[in-house]
């Protein structure tokens, strides 16, 4: 129906309009909001996520509004962890409604390094496995503790926290989040894998330049991906 | 310590104070805050919680961020329904972080009846089980399906959404709310449980006085309690 | 200036854009919002409103921020209510504005069935007449009474409420709302005609397969519409 | 059964406690508070309302939700304004919900002073008579025409609006606001009958002192209680 | 690569586009967002803001989130005020967080006459010079003194509120803001540079036509800009 | 005229009261809240602030409204760092006003160590000196260039970010938040000085026990305090 310039152009408008985000996870003025599918994938770099132009409500149907991806686990990494997060990217009828989903599964012995999440608090749900689980306050307090099958632990938005599989079999967590885009960020990744000045964090750890280029080694992005 | 008397007052302060609530669910201005144990129990009349003077901070412990009351199921219902709600009255870590969580158990053949929650979103996870799931959105549009073992639905907001087991044994589901008290009101009884003047609901559903009556006798909530 | 086919595709791209819609209904990042009328209605199915693109605000008038269409009442329904809705698909500056509007006339012995809004508290001003007027809360306790001419009730957020002209003469209500789309789920229309599975609604109601059966073609939205 | 020196410590408490404010007017998080009427009326100088601790839920009733002191128009000011205002303070039921009301007549040539809501968007409703209104945006134009009886217009959130009665009879008008507790700003009170440095007066304006001192007077407070 | 029609039908689209607005100030749901520049500037008439669609995030720079245009005072007004804003048009990191910047110089004996911003707090930071500086309340009532360098006061959300520097020497100021657009109305200019009718404004501050007129050619907008 | 015994139950509600907090940094519903001085300080451990009971507000006086404690730098840090915050605990006037304020002296070649704000978003306005500033993304890329005199640089909500003063002299620099408690996590210690299992940071990190061990030492709240 549309000449291939057409089409060029459509594309181009696409390419500008795709990213239009929102700023905010507040109350919804609509029932939901399906992702048009018409404008592709949303999945950004780095995790980044944005609203999109919704379908016409007639055309959503029941499954947008369920997710079947999560009855195994994900793909490990090194540290013994797996994760497949559920958001309005892979569960269209998450958008604007201000929740989103994980499932973690731990090896034993593997860790879910300390991490936060900038925009959400977090209700984990240890479905099988023991695990030490815990986060640290605005004082540097630790509240931490062994979780066991069939115990629940929140962690305050925007708080450092981190799992451990201590059992001696596999464990799997499933965590919520209040934000559709709760956001992360990896210590150990964040401040050795992201060039932050050198001298700043031999300072800030009071690191050696050596220890600090291990560090980096370590948490090299190029390496990771 | 103190006299009768005073602690008499004290309690007639309690019992002013214990319903201090507050009218929101938005951004927390502090890391957490845990109920003052002092004041008991927060449980009111008909599930409505409020929000407590605070713990001192460092008087909180690992144990009020975790909740260890749901590695089984509940009390079975009438239609089949065991349900176990976390909430800052017995999970005190929640208050003011804005998210809750429930346990809902249904024997096969059971069902949870058309209900809605007016301040949160529901993600419902299926951890054991074959369930008809769905909602009504504004437009009287119903999006349902069975959801299988390990699936995950979104209930949007405020729209009326039901649940029963469609397979041969117990399900299991987990709940996570974006509110730290959801509310709920199950449309049954909440029409012809409470007292509704009888000529509007016969109009509403075109029903007869004789069949409101039994519908009344059924939902009598003397009898339900 | 623009040729068949340039136009087509810029409805096509109209037609996407239409329903981008926002998630909140919180405070505004500007004075107003005029939607854009090159864009055309943004009326969609089943009352879901959207959010357009703005006109630029030197061409706002002051005719954007008045609404007109409700000196009389609309047409009446079978339950004898008519209702009039403003919002910003009809009445522009409300746009972004977090409010939206309604009159409704309910003939003498009429009423406005039980319902609720998603998104909104109600406040129901009785301009003319004599209306039996109510609401039920999560502990199903109904707080009704008849509201003489010149009084004002409110209706608490998500909270089932209903109304009844008890007068012998026609009442005139205006409702104001504090969302620019409050939503709207009528209960016997949103169970009976929206498609829930039968058995389901057998068991929630303890109605039997013909009961149901009568309801349903009562609530057919084919027959409704 | 409490000795008078523990009900003038009751008091003492109690004096501390009615200034107990809330920061917001977002969403709320059970059905609704009523106020504890053992704490008195929560009229505060300047209007200022804040929120009270509840009554038990158990103990409110339909009247709570009730407004009925808007049926005949208040008294009127020097500018032929009446205003009455429904807020927490004399409409219980409105408390943590997010809306207030007003009703104001204006005799015949009679004018509301421009002023402004810091704290919400106004929808107002001409039940009777004929007025001139609008409002100022930030760049300084005027939106405003004459209303007709059944009209609405809408003063978007802290911008500048005006009422002038055009007609030859009382006109009468109901506002609604999406706060529980607007706030106002009376310009020709808050600039010359607050008590602003003069020389700023004069600058701002370009008024000579004794034209300052004519506003002063005619603003004075003292005169105007 | 587009042909000149095209090109223009894109300008078209674009014009629509570039006054997309969110209605809110709220939480992010990404961690920033940077307008695209292909939508050329979005200084809107009358400093009203508009959000755009984002930049992808890996082309943003540190340079989106650094602001360099307050080394120096800005031009100065009749008043001797001379203002400098940081949003998200000249600012472009500050889009979607909630904040904004500005510098102000006033000369000794300049006033920055009697405005207010509708939708923020100010926090205004006296880095050089003597101010008196105060805002008034829903009660009229005045909160002024004088500001010595090093000292920092609030101005509350919707509050007018007013500057004029008592010193001998200009004074440097700086203020932020809990909005990205703020927005303003000073009092002089929108009451008597806007258009209000002038009945009106003789009643409301007891003026003759003739000080009216005065006024009006004074804040005239057309001599203004 | 209370006896001891009564002063001493006033004493304990008082405990209870004092860290009664809110959930939120929305919307005030009133002009503005003074904290009760009679309450006492608000300073709880770790940074952790309250909302207190108002004062009556026509005890508010305009020095509530100012700050002067940020006339020179404070106390300096072994990384060469002073901090003083205004908060509502020493500028009762920001108290529900959603704003806080922060200023910080850097001495050459001293750093403020990585760190987030879980509640806010940060403006710093750079008045003296030269300092490296940036912070990290979600994407683990870093944001970061030297900021000169007179530049102000955004860091998003609860992202990390860090200062290093590369100039050779003092920098002095002002920081201001959207939210009256920000909050804060410092990398170094949450994790080194806090009490995370040992285990857990080794195979987080990738450092040995004796790794592990310094930077405990380096960062153990004993000897920091």
């Amino acid at each position: 129906m549309f000449s291939q310039k057409t089409l060029l152009l459509f594309g181009a408008i696409y390419s500008l309009l795709f990213t239009i985000t929102l700023a905010s996870d507040p109350d919804p003025i609509q029932d939901f909001c399906i992702p048009n599918p018409k404008f592709g994938s949303i999945r950004t770099p780095h995790g980044l996520l944005t609203i999109l132009p919704c379908k016409n409500s007639s055309e959503a149907t029941a499954e947008d509004f369920v997710f079947s991806g999560m009855k195994a686990a994900g793909n490990f990494s090194d540290t013994g962890l797996a994760v497949i997060s559920a958001s309005p990217t892979n569960f269209p009828g998450l958008n604007t409604l201000g929740m989103s989903f994980a499932r973690a599964d731990i090896e034993a012995g593997g860790i879910n390094p300390p991490h936060f999440h900038p925009r959400a608090t977090e209700l984990v749900h240890v479905v099988q496995g023991r695990v030490y689980a815990g986060f640290v306050d605005s004082g540097n307090r630790v509240f931490a503790r062994i979780l066991e099958q069939g115990e629940v632990m929140v962690f305050p938005r925007g708080l450092v926290h981190f799992l451990m599989n201590v059992g001696d079999k596999p464990a799997t967590l499933f965590g919520s989040f209040n934000s559709q885009n709760p956001g992360i960020q990896k210590i150990p990744s964040a401040l050795f894998g992201s060039g932050i000045d050198e001298e700043l964090l031999q300072k800030a750890f009071g690191l050696s330049s050596k220890q600090i280029g291990t560090m980096r080694k370590k948490f090299d992005p190029k390496k990771l991906r």
